[in-house]
């Protein structure tokens, strides 16, 4: 049981910096309690990235080390479970487990397939339709993909393999597939599980994004990537069968075989509807996004979709709980002790010659494409977003709308890599593209979405009154 | 797939009842708030006990439910999610998993028998010393007693069943190594989940009990209790054979078959020390006993004696912190909101003509043996002891020894039915005591455990300056 010497780095790295920032003299400005918090917490980010250990035990291990350090009270230390916005996704992961277990996330994606899915560039349309409708219900984009798109995709695409000498059927499906996730996971505030995290952030710098502020926003210019994005993949990985009637007819055979509805199937799909209406008129009920996801469950519970026993063994969830808790305490408190204001501050007085908008273009490419440097949309978030937003927002971008760009472009950016977020290795790892053609693929469709999120999206937002 | 009529009857009768109550005018002195929260938790108490879902989903269920009524804000509903006591117990689950996962629990149940095993008597001893040393870092009872006891109580029965044709052995065993159980479980703040639980309670009322001072104060009246009651029961149960050689000789030989501690074992031996003397001794170090907690579980998962697998894996652990979070909540907004407060003031005002003396006997007695109707300690103990605490302040009885006297019954009351906690069906279902013989011995035990931790426990804690 010997590790290597490979393991010893990523063990002693985190825990080195930290001994070496400790005693070091804070900038003036920052009080000792905040630096040291920053110490911890910077610490804990490397430990995420050089991951010795599971994230969440790395994030366990930073909360020790805040209270241990008698950085933070235990109580201040735990304030993060009692976290509204962790709990919505606590409670999304359980919604999720119902769609899963009932199976009608899996007769979605069939219904779609069976009616566009006549073409190539139908059947890639259908995969991502399916996603869009999932996406505000499955805030795993991991587990989106993995659990549901992915082997759909690979079963269609299985039906060409003899026929496609050099998979490039796959090749483009999985392709597709994959940038499809990205943009519906920046679609809604519940599809990815670092946007409620985001949205946090932004709420510790006085910024509110509702979960309908964010669907809204997104709307449009995630309309227009998921139509354009396909198509622009269907010129850079041509696939070389165009017309797949089989496909189409194994989607129905499929259905079929499925039969009707089932009285699960049924309760999750109303149940499904009912959350959506609340998510979007919640706000006349005065009923918070939490709340809504809560009663969902509690219905789920109550007619028997889900048990209790499903709930505890959910354990994606409960690993979800720990880091997003621990993070979400980490940045509020560098938040309320100081530090972030500072930084901001700071930085925006070095950048106070600038008018805002190329200081805020700026920020947001230097936030995307920092990227290459991530292996998480969470660690990338929870280091990056708020000193980011901060400083935009000292320079005199518009507040919402920054908020917005970064929360959006904190999805986006995973399409660059084939490590990016947890959904990429998925498809990467099927090996119908080499690594080189995948990241140039990944770096054209990444330009084509900054430049429609940011140009259609910036007339978006003027228009709703965003800025 | 039709549900019997006691079916209904358990998902309807929590729900009339709220609805019934909801638009009753509350006494004076109470605020529609704290009169509607009365209803949710009154009614979530009894969803409990009827149990038409686990305990786990019909809390969940009273948190939505105060949230939707506009009874709480989501805020204040999740408050509960970041209370240091619950994280306490979560993360001695985690704790506990690394006992049973090393073997180190089984290895010190072989070792006390293969010592003190030759007799009957001795070997029921044994199994009480290895439930007394496991209890501090094992906080459910029942999985220590199903868990560890149970299994090892059963092969030692198995050894003399040919012998034994009235299964007197296995009755006696098996009794002592229940009532046993609850005394251990009393014992210790961490030994048994609903004890931090009554220990927030009393905070709430500002009583304030740290894992010392409940450990100390149980120390004198729990280990009289351990000594006598095996005795009692060799009298109520006596065993057909009491020299039983071959059971130590069995634990020498499992022992052996275990051959050396492994590193994995030490390792959590070590880690249990160190959170022992941090418990006892944290204060100097301002440590909480939740710090101390997060300490040994962060040790065990650097050593990789768990992973961080087997952490989000323990769904009893998530269980316990949704039912745990939901009625601490609900208790201290009880509180907060003034209802425990006019309900003790009232109280005393009528209990007002007597001493404090009688008056808290009454209380302590009233509160025992209402064991009867419950299935479990924390139902009991969420519904009845801050009430209970909050009168026997009320008519002038010493604050910490009522809040400690309860907390302990809260264990001790267990031991009177076959259904009064997780453990009991666990050991009754062995089948070796009819129901009425079992009830009647619980009866005669509970008397003296009453007259014990009353007695004893009053002088020790007059001698200890708790009054």
């Amino acid at each position: 049981m010997r590790a290597g010497r490979g393991h010893w780095i990523r063990v002693l790295s985190p825990l080195i910096l930290g001994l070496l920032l400790w005693w070091q003299t804070p900038p003036v400005g920052v009080t000792q309690q905040a630096w040291h918090l920053l110490v911890v917490f910077v610490s804990t980010i490397v430990g995420i990235i050089a991951a010795p250990l599971p994230m969440g035990a790395v994030a366990l291990l930073g909360v020790v080390a805040s209270v241990v350090t008698h950085t933070l009270t235990i109580e201040q230390a735990l304030f993060g479970f009692g976290n509204k916005v962790i709990w919505l996704i606590v409670t999304s992961f359980m919604i999720a487990r119902g769609f899963i277990k009932t199976g009608l996330s899996s007769r979605i994606a069939y219904l779609f397939v069976s009616r566009v899915g006549k073409s190539t560039l139908g059947l890639s349309y259908g995969l991502l339709a399916t996603d869009l409708v999932l996406a505000p219900a499955i805030p795993s984009n991991t587990a989106r993909a993995g659990g549901v798109i992915y082997p759909i995709a690979l079963s269609l695409r299985d039906i060409y393999k003899d026929k496609d000498s050099d998979d490039s059927v796959g090749a483009f499906i999985l392709k597709t597939a994959f940038q499809g996730n990205l943009i519906t996971s920046a679609m809604f505030l519940t599809a990815m599980a670092a946007n409620p995290l985001a949205a946090q952030l932004a709420r510790d710098l006085g910024v509110e994004i509702s979960w309908t502020t964010w669907a809204v926003g997104a709307a449009l210019p995630g309309l227009v990537s998921l139509v354009l994005v396909p198509l622009l993949l269907y010129k850079l990985c041509p696939p070389a069968i165009t017309k797949t009637p089989d496909a189409a007819e194994m989607a129905r055979q499929k259905l079929k075989d499925m039969g009707a509805m089932t009285r699960v199937e049924k309760i999750m799909l109303v149940v499904f509807c009912l959350m959506l209406c609340l998510w979007m008129f919640g706000k006349q009920l005065a009923f918070h996004s939490t709340t809504t996801a809560l009663v969902g469950l509690s219905l789920l519970l109550v007619t028997g979709v889900l048990t209790w026993q499903d709930v505890c063994q959910e354990k994606e969830a409960w690993n979800t709980l720990v880091w997003f808790a621990a993070l979400v305490m980490m940045a509020s408190f560098l938040n309320k002790l100081g530090f972030i204001p500072w930084f901001s501050e700071t930085m925006g007085r070095q950048l106070g010659g600038f008018h805002w908008f190329p200081a805020f273009i700026g920020l947001t490419l230097i936030y995307f494409y920092s990227h290459y440097l991530f292996a998480s949309n969470t660690a990338h978030v929870s280091s990056m977003y708020a000193p980011f937003l901060g400083v935009a927002i000292a320079v005199g971008a518009p507040p919402l709308v920054s908020a917005l760009v970064l929360g959006y472009f904190s999805n986006l950016f995973s399409g660059c890599t084939h490590y990016g977020c947890g959904a990429a290795p998925i498809f990467f790892g099927a090996g119908f593209l080499p690594t080189g053609r995948w990241w140039r693929v990944g770096w054209v469709v990444s330009v084509v979405n900054v430049v429609i999120w940011l140009g259609v999206g910036g007339l978006w937002w003027r228009l709703l009154g965003y800025w």
